[in-house]
């Protein structure tokens, strides 16, 4: 029987080291170092870095879609009150992080999605369904009168979650939340208006 | 006398390999390789890799400074219209790479601003200077009535920049521009709109 616990710290291990240096930089070496794991026990767990990153890929999204759920699925708070309370943690993750990491999907498709297909399909698919939650929470809007249905809900959640993460990036060269806040702030004044 | 043309070759070649791999995992040797310069001369050009990464970051803003100011500032065409020519050069280039490199201030923001002070400070500056660009056709859309004045240029600057570099980073992970039409559609539908 595999070991979970050794596959998990792995994984956890692989989520913060290409958090902090990326994909291509982080050898398999570094990973096994900085957890105190054996080189044959990788391949136990791993046929090789890709099949890694990959696995990384999925438990972060997991881990994050569990979250995402939480937030932006509340039905005890109104639509909009919830997207609120999710643009709130991202900026708490990224002070937490000191504006350093910012969001591992983010970064990896912006170092991968050049090099290989594989790992494009891979983070767009987590991408597409941030995007679907964002849909739901934005259509519970538009159904309880809170958001115009002017604009479709799938084409704001695309706008939505292209506006976040460019924030969180320039927030990331910034050192500061200041872009994620001009950003939701525009956001509510300007797009997630109520009915006409 | 130092050859300029040696020099410019580093850095073009620079440019091309941190937008395919990203700055960590290119090494100066792939560097030289590709563009046939012996070891010594890189030394000649440049005391360290950071230094030689500056330089490449240095050279691309100019060379696409000179390209936004002439969208951004012709004074023949009406500023929102400069902004939508330079959502549609974005695009074409976009297209151009295969939707695989996309902007490497901001692969380069994403991958080393975490990591390093002197790098996160001149991507920083980069993208600054852009929102700069950005600030004076919007007030000139404002001054011509074309804008409405309700929400400051400085902050739809940075509303926008924001948006567009996240959906330049979505449409690398889905390979299609529509992302970034989706950003565009919606920035002028509701954002950039009319004086009431």
């Amino acid at each position: 029987m595999k070991n979970t616990a050794t596959r998990d710290k792995l994984i956890e291990t692989g989520a913060e080291l290409f958090g902090q240096h990326g994909y291509n930089a982080t050898g398999i070496n570094a990973v096994l170092k900085t957890c105190g794991v054996p080189k044959g026990s990788f391949y136990h767990y791993f046929s090789s870095k890709e099949e890694f990153g990959l696995a990384v890929i999925d438990q972060f999204a997991a881990a994050y879609d569990a979250q995402l759920a939480e937030l932006l699925e509340d039905s005890t708070t109104p639509p909009l009150e919830r997207l609120r309370r999710y643009f709130a943690a991202g900026r708490e993750h990224m002070c937490n992080c000191d504006h350093a990491t910012g969001c591992l999907i983010g970064n990896l498709g912006q170092e991968l999605s050049g090099q290989s297909d594989t790992f494009r399909d891979a983070l767009d698919r987590v991408f597409q369904h941030w995007e679907q939650h964002l849909v739901g929470c934005l259509q519970g809007a538009q159904g309880a009168g809170e958001l115009s249905a002017a604009v479709p809900a799938d084409a704001l959640a695309s706008f939505i979650l292209s506006g976040w993460e460019g924030a969180i990036l320039r927030a990331k060269t910034l050192k500061s939340v200041v872009p994620m806040e001009q950003f939701e702030a525009i956001l509510f004044q300007q797009v997630l208006v109520p009915p006409a």
